[in-house]
Formats: structure tokens, C-alpha cells, sequence
């Protein structure tokens, strides 16, 4: 059926997460129709991308220099780090613009089913970090799961002999989540750590 | 957040068919993480199909070679002509292994609302293939929508003349269909086509 070039481009394309055979498919004939256009765009934005894209190596995140724009930008509060397990958690705290310190990427949570361990994470890194004498506080913005909160645990722990103040993220109801449909670990950290209105 | 070049791979992935902005930045995210490998396969890929596809002049299907593969291959039947509306469909056929002939993509059905017009699908084309010593036949293969029928219609009348056999894809109950969960059309063309057993 198709030449060796759009097999291999449909097999490639089927890697990504979100795109199964079929629609990988779909989105290599979608790019073959517009090959002057998104075609070579998206084929020069990966070769850009692959050759100029590193991690940083103070935080993790990724970016075209090391250190990132993060860690380098002036602007930024030098003396408050939020601790993420992956780099899609950073872009989702940076897209909401409400943290306006500096991130540590842990590259995952400690997990004794999957057999990672604390050397698998950037825990050493973040610890001389949070050494440093400009560090005032961690805060510790892992997820609300059982790794995520085991990790935390195992942070905190870590960190409490320093002279940083570790924080977590306030646990309770989503803004605009129904009680109705929350479930009873949600509606459980929500009353215990409720609030004079 | 992200450099500009992670955020050019993001708005290009966000185009793909299936790809929203929250799948493009997990895609983006499952490449920038695998950038020695998948990245730069799938960056190479693209380049190469972005230089080397093209159009087949004779049938519209996309090849690295033009006439393609399927025009070029002596092996095929040249007496028949399978009519599809799209490089999809002709996908679909081929794995299938079902058809021996020879292909014509129209790129697309007669559509009053979208206003295409037989000007703008291939038919000239077909009726010059059609028109040669060596075709037998011509297989209408095209969706049983509104405008795909209306098209089977329109090429049928415009074929009359000439001396190939005209046929289409039978119409009836899928393979594996359960007929308490197929529509009423389905149900009433496969009665209506029934056969002796």
C-alpha cells in the first residue's frame, strides 16, 4: 500500500501518546495533504527541537539553554522552590501564573510496585538546593495519590533538618466541583481542614 | 513556560486530527523525552516524506514514485478500475488484500452544501482511463453517504457511453453486524438485496 516513507511516518506518528493506528494514519494523511505547509513546519520544528532542547540542570525542565528560562529569569522569587514530579506539572502551574518562584522537576514519584527509588529521583539535587543560603521555602506540589503523597512524605523528611520551611498544597474541593459527585477522600480533606468563612 | 521551539512542536502537534492542545503537549512531552530516539526518527520521517511524496498522476494515490506502486506493479489487473473517494479508502482496500485492480482517488464527493463540483474531483481523469483499450471495468467504491451515492451516480451517467462495465459495492449487513443495533437504511438495502441461501 504506501511507500516505506509514509509507513514509516504512520508508525512513528502510532507511538504518540493519544494516537493509535487509525488515527495515526488519519494524521499522516493530514500532513501528506499539507506538505508544503504543516508537513515541513512540524518535520523543521522537531529537528530544532531535538538539536537544541535540554534539560535544565538545576530544575529539570526542559528548555533550548541550561540553565532555563526559569532559573535564569531575575524576576523570579529565588527563595521559594515548588517540587513537581514531572515537567507537564510545571507547565500546568506556570500556565495558571500563580507561582512566581522556581520549580524542581523530580522526574517521577517513588513507587515500590514500579521499583523506584529515591535515587531514580532528583531528591539529592533538590536537597543541596534547598541548602543553598538564598532557599526559604519547598513547597511540595507532588500529586494527590499514593506515590505522589508517599513522596512527599519521604521530602519533608529529608529536608527537616534544614532551615527551610517545607509546605504542601491545600487538599479539599475543586473550584467548581460539585459536591455531589467528589469523591470521599476529597469531601474527607476538605471538612478536616476546614476554614472560619 | 516552555521556549519557543518546544512551544512551536506543541501548535504544530495541536493541529494534527485527534490532537487537541492537551494531547499535543503530552505528545510534545513524550518526544522531548525520548529525543535521541522517536524525536529524531519522526523529524527524519517527516522530511523525507515532506521531499520524496507525491501525487500519483495517473490514480492520486500518494507514492514516493510517480506513477506509483500500485500503477507500476504488472502484476495487478489492469482491466478493472476501483473508484474511492479518498487515499484513505484505497488504505483500507489494500490491507483488506481484497482487490487486484487498479485504483482512481477522486479526492473528495460532489457536494452542493460544500459546493464541489464534478470540476474539482478527478473525473475527467477517470473517464480518460476509463476510455482505454485495456479497461473491463469500473468498481464505484465510494461511502454510502448522500454525497457519495450522488457521486456513484454522476460518474455512472457520465461513463454510460463507453463500453466498460459499471458496478458497485454491494450494500447489506457488515460482517460480525448484530441487527438489533443497525440502522433502518442498512437493514432495509441488505432485504432488499437478499439472495437465495
Amino acid at each position: 500500500m504506501a511507500g516505506n516513507e509514509i509507513g514509516a511516518v504512520i508508525q512513528l506518528l502510532s507511538k504518540l501518546p493519544g494516537l493509535g493506528p487509525r488515527s495515526a494514519r488519519r494524521a499522516a494523511l493530514y500532513l501528506l495533504h499539507r506538505r508544503e505547509t504543516v508537513l515541513a513546519q512540524l518535520s523543521t520544528a522537531l529537528a530544532l527541537a531535538a538539536e537544541k532542547v535540554s534539560a535544565c540542570a538545576e530544575c529539570g525542565n526542559l528548555d533550548t539553554s541550561d540553565p532555563c528560562g526559569i532559573c535564569r529569569d531575575e524576576k523570579r522569587d529565588r527563595s521559594k522552590i515548588c517540587v513537581v514530579e514531572q515537567i507537564a506539572d510545571l507547565w500546568a502551574l506556570e500556565r495558571a501564573g500563580v507561582f512566581s518562584g522556581r520549580y524542581h522537576v523530580l522526574g517521577g514519584t517513588l513507587s515500590a510496585l514500579d521499583g523506584v527509588g529515591p535515587d531514580q529521583l532528583k531528591i539529592d539535587k533538590l536537597v543541596a538546593r534547598a541548602t543553598a543560603p538564598e532557599s526559604r521555602e519547598v513547597i511540595l506540589a507532588t500529586s494527590a495519590t499514593v506515590d505522589g503523597s508517599m513522596t512527599a512524605h519521604y521530602i519533608a523528611d529529608r529536608l527537616a533538618g534544614l532551615k527551610v520551611t517545607v509546605t504542601r498544597l491545600a487538599h479539599g474541593v475543586p473550584i467548581g466541583g460539585e459536591l455531589e459527585y467528589l469523591d470521599d477522600g476529597t469531601l474527607s480533606a476538605a471538612l478536616k481542614a476546614r476554614r472560619p468563612s
